[in-house]
């Protein structure tokens, strides 16, 4: 029995202290994209042991699992990408619906993926629970944002509350909390904070409607919010667009 | 855009009373269990135009789809079955893991699926807001139930809370409610309110461990739930043990 518990940890020796670290494990969702390559930034400078989690879910291209691999690479995570059915009624997983090119827009826009970040998290659930891990960190940010519902504040903490009455863990008191470090960020201010957390946004996307090389096209909401940010934080991004 | 909106709907001529009724589409959780049964009986009867989605998930055995296709084929509805990636952490998905035959739990048994109902949920979600359904039904118990977390109505009231701060349509003040018609009965009562529905047991599985025929195995938890439900309820049941 103790031995068991003893496998489910991990057990760094940190030789400046001369004594042993245990770590906590974290669930990452990773997109590939600015927001989640600094929550992975942020989560790995906190201590965590991070497992990240993709998912296919029927995207109209494949750089988002691409980035993704690159920065599990480079941060030594596991990577588990869970390849689900499309998701309908979006843009994003619809090539019949059109991308909106024209500026930011206003309401939920047609990028809008019906109950994505509840999928996404109740995946992220089911996982933490069987390897252990009771921290979930996403990206959501609910300032400079596309203006989807599930992205809010209100929403993570009703999703919060549910996951720990849903779940053997959270019966057992072993409650789990969904880390949202930037959720009151501006894009700049995200930016800044990724640089201070040595991000390497060379290795990132964010664009919905990316050329065949990956470049991005600059025009899409999610585009014109990232070089919003870096103008703001007065860095240069140092992606390739189009 | 009124075409559309048209399109939306399906109108069903009721000739009896000569004028035209408009069907309210629901979403049904089906497992081909007697549970799920029920409730696909329960909304047909309630007047829902019912779209049934089930799931396959790593479950050791294929006798829930096959149950499910039955149902769906006999009460003429859709059915969707959506392919998600093995759930970890449960005897029901991992033949590693003893399946208990000794008695109903105490406890919440080894056939616990980590956050099982919140991923099939999200993706009724998903779906429902991508049909335009805003009645989700499911068929969790929590009298004569396994024990299972994610089965109790605190847990069903914080999903449709969350749920409703997730979607798109939920902002826009159409609410989704998760009608849970057997979340109070005994496994008697819910057969009794079965049978009242016309619901043809026979046409059902409750094993988590059937021979390769489909024949109930008799002792796991689940089956001896429903054998004491159909006995107390004093109704043969219809289907083969081995």
């Amino acid at each position: 029995m103790e031995r068991a518990w003893l496998c489910n940890r991990i057990f760094k020796s940190d030789r400046s202290q001369n004594k042993i670290i245990s770590m906590k494990k974290a669930v990452i969702l990773l997109s590939g994209g600015l927001d989640s390559a600094t929550i992975l930034a942020i989560a790995k400078n906190e201590g965590y042991e991070c497992h990240c989690i993709s998912f296919q879910y029927g995207q109209r291209h494949s750089i988002e699992l691409e980035k993704s691999e690159e920065l599990t690479r480079k941060y030594r995570c596991t990577h588990k990408v869970f390849d689900i059915p499309p998701i309908a009624g979006s843009a994003l997983t619809n090539s019949n619906i059109d991308i909106q090119k024209t500026g930011v827009s206003i309401g939920i826009p047609a990028t809008y993926v019906p109950a994505r970040n509840t999928i996404f998290l109740s995946f992220a659930l089911s996982y933490a629970e069987s390897i252990g891990a009771h921290d979930i960190f996403i990206g959501v940010n609910a300032v400079d944002y596309s203006g989807y519902p599930d992205c809010r504040p209100e929403y993570i903490e009703a999703f919060q509350n549910m996951a720990n009455l849903a779940t053997k863990a959270g019966v057992e008191g072993k409650h789990t909390k969904i880390h949202t470090p930037l959720i009151d960020l501006t894009k700049a201010e995200i930016i800044k904070l990724g640089i201070a957390n040595q991000v390497d946004y060379s290795l990132t996307s964010s664009c919905y409607d990316p050329d065949i090389f990956g470049n991005a096209c600059g025009t899409c909401d999610s585009c014109r919010l990232r070089l919003k940010g870096f103008a703001e934080a007065g860095i240069k991004d140092p992606i390739e667009y189009q």
